[in-house]
């Protein structure tokens, strides 16, 4: 066995992306931990899913997911050919990276943010820069900038912290950065406002959604990129032929077809989020104004690490994410929003473990 | 606007892969053009979707595919840990192709093959060495390892020409060879023999195998690599976080719980196969022995070139897949074998041009 001969040494070297625990079929847990949404996919999603299963599976999807990307121009008044779909928004970002970064070459992004983007670039044969957010939450334009990357990551809202930076200084970025800037929106529809309109003006600018968020579809896989059509068109050549399969392309565009569907499970969301934040502000925790589907949380002063909390919490049934190999998150949880009643749960084991403790 | 400045020279100056042309929906056409099984997928699989859309997609599906991979072990006799799922058995290849090669790497394969392999080795940055095939069809064990490839590809049974080389050949490509050696039985399936025994004594070995052919699910995008579980470990590094979505998963296990279920399309496939040569060598082609699920044929002496044929047959409402750029195939049509009655309507539209060009 030769292992470190066939394989990368940039590969052979690191170690794997580690996403959110998943429990095991049939496990009753609240779950908190990988920011799904915790209300279900509208009937009519299902419904297109449940024609779509009886015409047949057994051709090949339309390889660039025209019927998408056409669903997707006409949902956001946008031009299809500057429409890439992605099997998730994770997908997109591994094209972003294939397509414009090599070797050697520089990513950067502020930190904290998704822990993906370093994975990313090590696979890529990259340089990760990671630049601390402004005291004040805001972008480091010129310091991002001045990195020279040729990709720089802004998470809008961020993960884990929950904040969205103005979109004035998204843009400043794009005036300034010698390469492309991706504008992640994974969690965008829950924000105020967002950066597609940004798009007319900056070239170098990509702004990514996904439906595992607020469309409820993290099962799925879907996820859309939104550019020129000169940049779509570098990106397709580095997407797998037939990256999305025919019961995602069908499932995509009948979201896009009924959006406002979504919108009364997005609002519930957002009155939850601020329910949590106060209660759990009320606990003792230092809670985050959030724009996401979740919370930062930082833990109560007092004997409890952030570890015991977690485990504490799994303990009653509760699983929410934790960075502890980051000095700057150890003391904090990242709880994704649940129903109401799910995040009542949360804030009755909050009660129990405060009890216990005090 | 800077694109060439944004993006990787590789991938500037490069042309994506092309598939085969899809119809548009509606169209009324016998495809004979990407080599996807005529028959339907099994109603046990389609019943076993029916279900999974009741039980909700709002959740991110198991990451690592760990339900479909301990099916697959069941199935085939083999360690869990040593298969690896993809989204489509390109996933696999492009997985493999992150994990080995270094950019200025050997990438080799025999040619002609699959025209996939030398756009994933210039999306790497890696150097593609096609090596031709001896002269009886035979692997060119020594030229290929000479290469010195970190990745050799063999498809087996081979595309275009259908041709399986014998399996002793391949064993003795992974004795010599320096690097990873890909053994694609993506048509695997509608072969004599297949390469999984050779796993046992060859680390360096890797056999995908792709769902979209014997199977009927090209529309679900399902492959499966199997190697050591050391092996699979680094590819697992550089695959997408929930790379197949939930509905895949729940078909992927359905199949591997069902294999029987498939044999008699597979056997038909087979038997059109036999008829399909046959006829055509009646007919003047010169049809190579096939052990996929098309046939590779050379067009009669005569007015017509290939493009005519091709476009002749458009014209009845045949697809047939034609490779005019490599010209040891300009003159050969590439024929996927679908039911009877396409078969039928394949050799009447051939007798119909015949005789207009008689």
């Amino acid at each position: 066995m030769s292992l470190e001969r066939w394989v990368r040494p940039c590969i052979y070297g690191m170690s794997g992306y580690v996403p959110g625990e998943q429990p095991a079929a049939g496990q009753r847990v609240v779950k908190l931990n990988t920011n799904e949404n915790p209300h279900a996919v509208p009937p009519v999603v299902l419904e297109a899913l449940a024609v779509a299963l009886n015409e047949g599976l057994r051709l090949y999807p339309p390889p660039d997911a025209a019927p998408v990307r056409e669903a997707a121009a006409r949902a956001f008044g946008v031009d299809a050919r500057g429409v890439v779909a992605g099997n998730g928004s994770d997908d997109l970002l591994t094209m972003i990276m294939r397509a414009c970064v090599d070797p050697g070459e520089t990513v950067a992004a502020p930190d904290p943010t998704y822990t993906l983007y370093p994975t990313l670039t090590r696979m890529q044969g990259g340089n990760y820069q990671a630049v601390p957010w402004l005291e004040d939450g805001g972008l480091p334009v010129a310091a991002l900038a001045e990195t020279g990357a040729k990709v720089i990551f802004v998470t809008r809202p961020n993960a884990p912290t929950g904040h969205a930076v103005p979109l004035a200084q998204v843009a400043a970025l794009c005036r300034t950065a010698p390469g492309v800037v991706v504008l992640d929106e994974a969690y965008g529809e829950f924000a105020d406002d967002h950066g597609l309109p940004l798009l007319a003006e900056h070239p170098n600018l990509i702004v990514t959604r996904s439906f595992s968020k607020s469309r409820s579809l993290a099962g799925l896989r879907i996820g859309l990129g939104f550019m020129s059509p000169a940049l779509a068109e570098q990106l397709h050549k580095v997407r797998d032929s037939y990256n999305l399969d025919r019961l995602a392309q069908v499932a995509a565009v009948a979201v896009l077809e009924h959006l406002p569907a979504f919108q009364f499970a997005i609002e519930t969301v957002k009155a939850e989020r601020i329910r949590t934040t106060l209660s759990l502000t009320a606990r003792g925790f230092r809670v985050a104004p959030s724009q996401a589907n979740f919370v930062l949380a930082q833990i109560p002063a007092g004997p409890l690490s952030g570890a015991e909390w977690v485990a504490l919490l799994k303990e009653r049934g509760i699983l929410v994410r934790h960075f502890p190999a980051d000095p700057r998150l150890a003391d904090k949880l990242r709880i994704t929003i649940g129903t109401a009643a799910e995040m009542s749960a949360l804030l009755a084991a909050v009660d129990w473990i405060q009890g216990q403790a005090g």
